[in-house]
């Protein structure tokens, strides 16, 4: 029965931070918490929750409901998540979250740096 | 144009194989094949494909979906794979794998063979 | 020479925070900044650092180095890190850190829950 | 004592298979036994082992030792691995296997197929 536990333990699952994430949030403006509910935000995802409420990220964190409200608002509006329209499989219309932003503007500085350290031409940063 | 390409290839996100499975799947008498083939479950799974068909896997592979169809039956009936009834959002019923067994075989693996090494108890493994 | 570039990028690896660990850092007591700190070290780890420093640490993340210092030796003082010797390569001793009490307290933690739940029996869990 | 070991073994850590890998191994023409050697050759890497021995890749793979040493010269020949000259920590001077080759003809790959579908302009897939 103990070896039942373990074996779901186990089969737990892992969220992935890229490297290049997580050497470089700070230079794109986030803060570790920010950084951390956007692992949150992955970890829903991967469950099937594709719009988790404040509630259910201050769940998991140590900040309070209406702190997570707060920084889900800042990362909107820094441009680091969006939101879009979803029909879930009983065609009920709602919304999800999208990371494609953060990776957007990873991208982004990653060009930028490349071109500043003349890696890359500077007609490729300004594509 | 381009950098929304790249930043697309970084948000695919990623498969994890823990190194207890990489270091064990010879002992639990899986071969290169099957395990791949159940990197590619995972990997359905995370994308909500609960029931990949035999052609949907071997479209990744470089095995024939009828030999796919055979690697399947081979991990059902080796007891690494499971059968489970789903219900999906719309309430249709339907099936979907489980990898649950794998992780059991695994932990049975791991505490055999710590037995075996003197590290806990034959009680405990045989709990 | 951009495709170079990008190549360098996917090359760059991940760090894998198991959701074990994701859904109960929270538990064991330990902040959001605490967390990414864990992670900082365990990236520092695969690259061969096994002792960061306090201003390699604050390098990557938005607080000061004399921060980062206070962040760690509250970390240890904490049991959730540790130090242990180390000979390099070249019969060098020094320090390195290791995370295996955060295994620990992580498993002690999941044990007792389980205890609570009546999953496992208490004697399980006392072992 | 038990709980220990269940500690170390979720410590152990994990190797991280990029989906655009995993979606795209058989377009670049590797088989299944090639991409788990890859993933052993990581796992080697992250354990400080830069040029694993056909002996150390087959004690974890379903093939023996002169095979892996095929597959690994085969694995040279197609420009996925790639061998470097390395000077460890006490100045002796040796060799080691790289991956970066894999991931430049990833990167390759798919630039190819992004200018095919008419996502990126002809040039920019021939830089």
């Amino acid at each position: 029965m103990e070896k039942k536990k373990v074996a779901e333990w186990l089969a737990q699952g892992s969220v992935v931070v890229p490297k290049l994430l997580l050497n470089h949030y700070k230079r794109l403006g986030l803060s570790e918490g920010e950084l951390v509910l956007l692992l949150h935000m992955q970890s829903f995802f991967e469950e099937g929750v594709v719009f988790p409420t404040p509630a259910e990220l201050a769940e998991k964190m140590t900040v309070p409901a209406a702190e997570c409200m707060e920084m889900v608002r800042r990362l909107l509006q820094k441009g680091m998540v969006g939101i879009e329209e979803h029909t879930d499989e009983r065609g009920v219309r709602g919304e999800k979250y999208t990371l494609e932003p953060l990776w957007e503007q990873l991208v982004h500085h990653l060009y930028a740096q490349a071109a500043k350290d003349g890696q890359i031409g500077q007609q490729e940063e300004e594509e």
